[in-house]
């Protein structure tokens, strides 16, 4: 995580998104949340973590820094999932890991690997610390220790300006990315909702995608080549547009998690920074039209570089939480003499670029919404958005102080299944929270052949067993996508949390090839131990 | 190869690409060749090969056909580069398979390939028999027999036209899969050279790209699930749009080449049949300047779908080939004209889809191309190239009739390195061949971050020594390309003329993952052995 992330939730501890009075008290209403079931966390000197384990000489002398303090071992304990969370807001952390290192270099990352292996320790790759899927537990595994492996020192910036390529260091987080390329005019285009705390090699590492990954791409289209760190040595591909040279080992890497070893570099295409933003927000009919307008603009290849679609539940509970604020007045009027038809449905569609082009892309998808049936909320509703993109996450800080369980997950599917899968995982998701629940979805990455579905979930959390509701739920949504064939994770990853789906995933023959390769590469298996691959 | 193929060259028995007379003494008078250098194939009846090896009886009846006579040994005994053809038309082959079969669906694959693992026979998997670089060689490797795998009798296609996407069979062509999806009103859009022969399963098994590919997609990224059948059992990949959950296990059988396995099922996405198809040729005053022009293109994400630039020699001698039929004459004129200020260089450029997209997209080339000083030829120039453009091969068995050596490599590379690969391969491959050669290139596929380059190379043939003339100049150039960090291969794959490049490739510890991958999939190494991994 960056230097001054909440040790306890998201992002800047000095920023908190308030929510309007009436939202409180309307969530509390829906949900049964008794108003002092609110659960402020613990102060860090109240977490209690298991003693840390020696480690050996070699190791603790393998990178130039190593810190090994409580906080420290706390602030890289976990990522950011809901369980995740939960541990740390009620101080009780099964795993911590026994120190952290800090590398300078690739070399030093090498020398750790090295050390690690010889000595038995695990080693779990660290960037920003914002895994929502428990990739950052600090497992040990079958080792004597582990150690968190942060690459915050790893931030080389290189502009090749005639290829549009940058080579980037792991540890850039997304906003030190985009300021060094925005001086040399450049930008990556990637803006997931965690980009203010993720970083570059995180993103390569789980396949992130970005808010405008419709236009830009995502981060695994972005990378034309990595060097990796592993056990065994380094693997480095080479620098170029495209190979026919046989299977794809950059897209062997990306996705690993760092279960193959560390990411030490990413070559990444790049783009001359837009001139032109236009966001516009829109309220279509109903979920099902607002999806067909999607599916046409991908499938013509003229999707709005941002394009999201929230279903009914998720339009109405995003208007009721932002309040009275800003566009959300004028969308509740819209959206209120809509709902007198058929309800609505809130759209967002970005477009960047030359001005030129922004107006004739933004021309052709207007057409379409509205022989679509959508109805325009305009800009103000975009720009809306837009400012608070990256809010998602401390608005779960907000909720959770309230003593509100919230998570979110995410499935991919073709356009042919896509409604199976979104009546399935809702359907599970209802059934196991039960009615004071609030389940909902947004569409937010289209492609020519299928969609992701993000859904979000909220129910009252009962304090204590908030690790035993959320797994009933997350495993009825887990086994609901597999069960209509649908992809267990569309950006978030694996980690620990979705594991044990990977077989459904790939089938039994798929985890053996991974698993050899894993075994080639890290022979003693001391990469980031029960993520990514099921145990059994 | 399709039921028709030459057996001694490429496709249509019937079909010949004549040359003028003018072109063929001006080809005899640049190279040095003799008049009397002509070398017509041998008869088939006259070609020599090794003795079929017996077969276990459990491989015999493994599918449903089996072929084992002179003919079709011979016709399933290489694929179509320069040594292959120089083995079939002087009648001396040293290895062919011991069988051919012709299973008639995936299960039948896997039969055969279990049976040939359990009695230690090699498989060759072969799809239209196409291959340039060496990947159908039937090689035993260490087993007693081998056996040619032709996919041709799968050839199922199944269209969502929902989601715009195709499952097809591995044994379908160019031709049929278009046909069937044309009936249906889709297209793949791949169009590589070979594509008149060429199928699914090789385009998918060699990361196949087309000559539309800046259009509508290389092959590998066409393809969104498939299904391989493997010794050690099948690998599905889910049809999904994308996905987070790991390593692409998709991307690791696409260029796998058969080494893995035999893949039985193809899942692409497809695009509506274009109502429009505008193709131009241009002159750029020299290669530097057409190369500009590409670059900007693909920059700005306008790049026409077909974009071809030849370098000055190619130009020359591709309207030195046509004589004066058709638009060349008003070509060569143009050419003529401006070759009084600095030479030239031929562009063909291609646009396809609704008409107002193309004429937008036309306007934006067509302006940069004049900015760039280039001069348009109309359409006829590009209609020209349109109907020619599977001809190359044709025309390389006319020129061996003559007695002229004629291959062709493709590489690629960042913008930045373009020149410094274009300048170490050109120049590597003259000082192979002496002065009496002809040395030519094009770059025709373009990407934000680089481009291929295609060079084609023709020297006088010295009867009997043609593979190790040969030889010399393969190896100079793939030195000159590992030298300056390009890939070994932009699209014609591995095979056996690559694999000993693949260490500079990929590296050691690439190469120790995908043989890791091999051994678990392939445990007894039977599949396409020599192939994609070096020897040593």
């Amino acid at each position: 995580m960056s230097a001054g992330m909440k040790w306890w939730g998201w992002g800047d501890p000095e920023r908190r998104v308030e929510l309007p009075e009436t939202a409180v008290s309307a969530v509390r209403a829906e949900l049964g949340v008794a108003a002092d079931a609110a659960g402020e966390p613990v102060s860090i000197g109240q977490v209690s973590l298991p003693d840390a384990r020696p480690l050996p000489d070699a190791v603790r002398s393998a990178a130039g820094e190593l810190l090994d303090g409580a906080d420290d071992r706390i602030r890289h304990a976990t990522g950011r999932s809901y369980p995740d969370l939960v541990r740390l807001r009620t101080g009780r952390l099964d795993h911590a890991p026994d120190a952290v290192l800090r590398p300078s270099d690739a070399g030093e990352v090498e020398a750790v690997l090295e050390a690690c292996a010889a000595g038995g320790v695990a080693v779990v790759p660290y960037g920003g610390g914002t895994s929502v899927v428990g990739g950052l537990e600090a497992l040990a595994g079958a080792h004597s220790a582990v150690v968190s492996l942060e690459l915050s020192r790893l931030r080389s910036v290189e502009l090749d300006a005639r290829s549009l390529t940058a080579r980037l260091g792991p540890g850039l987080t997304g906003p030190e990315a985009e300021a060094a390329l925005g001086a040399l005019g450049a930008t990556l285009g990637h803006f997931p909702q965690s980009f203010e705390e993720a970083t570059i090699g995180g993103f390569a590492a789980t396949r992130s995608a970005g808010q405008a990954s419709s236009g830009y791409g995502r981060f695994d289209d972005l990378v034309t080549g990595l060097e990796l760190a592993s056990p065994a040595g380094r693997l480095r591909t080479l620098q170029i547009p495209h190979t026919a040279a046989g299977p794809s080992l950059r897209e062997l890497v990306l996705g690993s998690e760092g279960t193959l070893g560390v990411i030490t570099d990413v070559t990444c295409r790049v783009r001359p920074a837009p001139p032109t933003r236009v966001y516009e927000g829109w309220i279509a009919a109903d979920f099902e039209a607002g999806r067909e307008i999607v599916r046409d603009l991908a499938q013509r290849h003229e999707a709005p570089d941002v394009l999201r679609l929230s279903d009914e539940e998720e339009t109405r509970v995003s208007l009721e939480l932002a309040g009275t604020q800003g566009f959300q007045k004028r969308a509740l009027d819209a959206y209120l003499s809509l709902r007198r038809r058929r309800g609505g449905c809130l759209m967002i569609c970005g477009w960047e670029g030359e001005r030129e082009d922004v107006n004739r892309r933004r021309g052709i998808s207007q057409a379409r919404l509205r022989l679509g049936g959508a109805v325009s909320l305009g800009r103000s509703a975009g720009n809306s958005w837009f400012r608070n993109r990256y809010g998602g996450p401390y608005l779960r800080d907000e909720l959770m102080n309230l003593g509100v369980l919230v998570e979110t997950l995410e499935t991919a599917h073709t356009w042919s299944r896509l409604d199976e899968l979104y009546r399935a995982v809702g359907g599970a998701l209802r059934g196991a929270l039960g009615e004071r629940s609030i389940v909902m979805c947004h569409v937010s990455h289209a492609y020519p052949d299928g969609a992701s579905l993000y859904f979000t979930f909220l129910t009252a959390a009962r304090s204590g067993e908030e690790l035993d509701q959320w797994r009933v739920a997350k495993s009825a949504a887990c086994e609901a996508i597999v069960g209509a064939e649908g992809t267990i994770t569309h950006h978030h990853a694996v980690g620990r949390d979705h594991a044990p789906y990977m077989r459904a995933e790939v089938g039994e023959l798929g985890l053996e090839a991974l698993r050899a390769v894993k075994e080639r590469l890290d022979p003693a298996g001391i990469m980031n131990p029960g993520k990514l691959l099921p145990a059994d």
